[in-house]
């Protein structure tokens, strides 16, 4: 199957292809930038004497043509331009920006503020948060691949809010924490080296866009939801992000307990592991790979259940989760191509 | 004046030096640590050419004859100890341990899981808390220096809490992160520079130690102040401690209400600093000095507020506040020997 | 094909998993460690879900029988012994060590300060540096896999001292500078996290094993070559290692005719990429990788050569160049189940 | 005495701050940069309720006036400007940049590759390198501040370059490695966060515009020297400089005899620490303060001595320098308003 990718020169395009080079199935016909011509390894001198690709121009019509699948892995607002194009053609599209998650372009426009996709164009896209959307995911054409922190909270959240357990009037807090990448290539003061070595800051508060997109799939698992808490912080290292969230459940029950339920759930999902008791994940642990790692603990004092949840904020946040949907929407098995082991040390 | 040192070769005891060698009324007499006699340069290169005292044994008779104030930086259990040895001498005692903070015993033994000190001391010793305590500070003899996460958490809270904001039936959430000169020397498998660069991880979930001793400053202000939620984890930075915490209040308050308050709390307290609305302290501004920042946002939405208290763990966390409760507790301006502006970058 | 891996608790174990775990004809047959019977996941709590065999005692006897090639990613003097035990059997033999690289005793003895193997055992190990020594290296049966800093050195040395360009009058300098992951997983001040991080220190002038295997094998190219000068540093990372070499040539030659002669004699062989003028290779370009990058300028103020090599400490370092021998035995393309692309950013 | 200073907004002009604000003698007159009338804690939080002066704008007709000294911490070009404004006036002046160090204008242009300032100025500055040139420091009413690389690596050769031991011959190799603040404010992909976190780089081999101010000073102590070997690295770390040097002397000297006559050499100056043997200085063990550590080994193998000589880049290396010339220009003690203890850890 040929794929391209749209967007190679940013950290989720270099990262699909890390991805799709060595993927038994998919094979990288032709990758594309703004950029056009240069030399792929003038961005990515890492991929000198592997993926020697040069740039392309952007012309969704011959993309459409010469490739089955497209990788959106550009901008907001270009994504949502690029999946205009691609909508009626006869190619997949997996779109890693937010311009085709919500629902509602109304929530869009005030989150993201600018102008949304047409809910035409948005009805077709399929959220493609792999573990609790398959069925729909296998059938789609479109795919909105969830941002990264939505990607791990709501594995973190999934098991207790589909069951109804999380009591709406207590609310649930995230505290996210993220590495650098995160932010992308856009060179800032904020991502400076000299300013974030050894720094670690609190950057959206009560207003990150992903808020929208977390409520939203909360609210289809449980209508109750109320709004969230949602803070967000930048972490001194590269990749990586740890969701610590807060909830109060409707009735007490025991770590042990919740911990079946969460084992349950994910029991036939090779990339949601879920941990012991008294044992957390640490950020490296899932480091370059698709996985997403959970420990929680629930408090007999308060009442409270701490849930944390890690991913790689480019593998399972973004490319990996990406190339998972690639594989369920092609009738292969969802672990294609993404055999990595996390990098240890 | 003339003060000692015990537990020298601790980080916390290495940053005491930094401060007393030059301040300009406490002149460092004596320092000392188990390992007597030697040089404290092995154990600090740095301090060569600057500081070269040998380390002497710890015999608290001869310290209390000799120095007028003694700074306990040794592990929790040793200060116990060694509090009660100083206890009926004619000497000050400033303890940086848990040992003397909590009120109950039965608190102590429950969350440090070993024998508590009498309560008789325990009596005597005063919270160190500068900002919120200095008059009991003034008049101590003997004061139990708070801990790092207490001081970023107590200040970011207490102007809420004191004012009965907080809404008890919601409760109060601590996410802490803190860099790793927190966890203290000693070596372990977790601080090894390869498995902690380029990691974050959460490493006590409900059961820190610091819990009791939050729990009881809240209570003094508002003694219907619920069981905390809090979570700490660790940076890959060395220093420094920002706590983002989740309060719900009574009732609904504008953002800038609540900054005007958090102002006007701390109008005459040089060390807290209160950003402006829409600001947000990070880490590395305070690092290096004895400053507190604290940022906060009330949500609209949610109905819930978000503070932001950030410090240098071995300044304010620690070594800095018991400078300020020195310099209080002997008629001296708190800012004595502490105008440390912060590294940066 | 069965391999086994000893020693498969450290950092080179740990990396062997992960490349032979998803080799498609190397099979992990078995695991041992002193530590028998623990759950690998104890160590390497990344692995969950991927590798959870359980850790075997070392018996070289069984281990001989059940498989066709051991790993030893051992210490020093372990794998010494190791390799005795089993050079009489029918198994091949990969040494991660430094016990079987030297071919003289004395120098062992000298350099490492302890009893070097057996001459006897020591006669049959060919040094396993992949691109240079690739005929026994294809028939050989115990392999010396070399050390992370003489492999990058001699990388980087090859074609200028095989040519026998280097003036050995103006000796050579190698400037080497290394991640922690290299110091391996013993606990030690110096690599304790709050020690380490946002430092830089050398830690051996002069002195390091590592000096009499680059010598020797440099003198298997140039027999005039003189002592080196050979320092090594911890840099604040993980993985990764630059080595900076200063070599005086026999004859003025420009920087684009070294290349040529380096692109030339590098161009077979996959894994080593020499950078085009004015280009250097940077630590994060080939790390998580089996790359080693050179680029090299030489100056003629001085007629001094600077050459800069790269590669990963534990990839080409170690535990990738040993499968890549280990591919090169089994008459298999040297480049099977290496074709990790570097993880980037 | 009044001071200003121009470029406030650097990293220099940040540190210049730290120290200047905290100084018993110099008093901070005024501060200023092109974006004359920002506050200057848009720039730099950190210094809330510290410093809170409003920039003004470069006025040298006025500065004079009013000021007793100026640090021009402005970028190369601008402080050259600056300096011909100032040159005439009755006002000391203390260039951090690179403008005045270099006696041939023919030099300057070469490898700045701009247009020099004209001799009649140049001639008038004094090369600060405190240590070496404190008699015409002293005398002297303009002061060409030292770079932060040839600061290191200058205090490390001084004592057998002037003693003539260096052996022309073999020339000097001076491998550095810097903290990222070296490289400024300016953004730039290459220490953007993601890109330089866990990464290590080599910048400039042989070109870098510190070869001739370093080979200037050292035909000063030795005509005979030969031109230098310096490659320039970027460390994963914020404020730091090691300089790595090899030299061979013209006759066999021991380690002991070596650091005799260093620690001869430095034995008054407070700010240079020479090591015991065997002791090699690591970068934290200097920062934030105004000291340079330096170490030697004498190889009997190769007959190469190699000298470590470590510094804060913005201390030593810029202000904390600056500040020690405008001291002794001003007949103070040089320790003056200089007491930093290095952070640690």
């Amino acid at each position: 199957m040929k794929v391209s990718v749209i967007g190679t020169t940013g950290y989720g395009g270099g990262e699909l292809i890390r991805i799709l080079h060595n993927h038994p199935v998919f094979q990288i016909h032709s990758v594309h930038s703004s950029r056009d011509e240069a030399a792929i390894t003038d961005e990515f001198p890492h991929l000198a004497g592997i993926f020697e690709h040069s740039l392309k121009k952007i012309d969704p019509g011959t993309i459409a043509e010469e490739a089955d699948l497209v990788f959106l892995a550009t901008p907001s607002r270009i994504s949502g331009e690029l999946a205009k194009a691609f909508a009626g053609k006869d190619i997949q599209v997996i779109d890693l920006s937010g311009d085709l998650r919500l629902s509602s372009p109304e929530e869009y426009e005030k989150w993201y503020k600018h102008k949304p996709v047409e809910k035409s164009i948005i009805n077709q896209a399929v959220y493609g948060l792999s573990e609790w959307n398959s069925e729909k995911i296998r059938s789609a054409k479109i795919i909105a691949n969830p941002g990264c922190y939505p990607t791990a909270a709501l594995l973190g959240l999934g098991p207790v809010a589909e069951a109804g357990l999380i009591d709406p009037a207590a609310g649930i807090i995230i505290d996210a924490k993220s590495g650098v990448s995160g932010a992308g290539k856009t060179l800032s003061r904020v991502s400076a080296f000299a300013e974030m070595n050894d720094n670690f800051r609190i950057y959206k508060v009560n207003e990150h866009q992903h808020i929208p997109e977390i409520e939203q799939q909360l609210k289809q698992w449980d209508a109750k939801t109320s709004p969230i808490t949602f803070s967000t912080h930048l972490l001194p290292l590269t990749r990586g992000i740890m969701a610590t969230m807060y909830v109060q459940l409707k009735r007490e029950l025991k770590t042990s307990e919740l911990l079946d339920l969460y084992q349950e759930t994910y029991s036939r999902h090779h990339f949601v592991r879920v941990r012991k008791e008294g044992d957390f994940p640490a950020i490296k642990e899932v480091s370059g790979s698709n996985f997403c790692d959970i420990g929680l603990h629930a408090d007999p004092r308060t009442g409270r259940l701490t849930i944390v949840s890690v991913i790689d904020n480019l593998m399972k946040g973004a490319a990996g989760q990406a190339v998972q949907n690639a594989n369920l929407m092609n009738g292969l098995d969802e672990k294609e191509g993404l055999g990595f082991i996390p990098i240890y040390p």
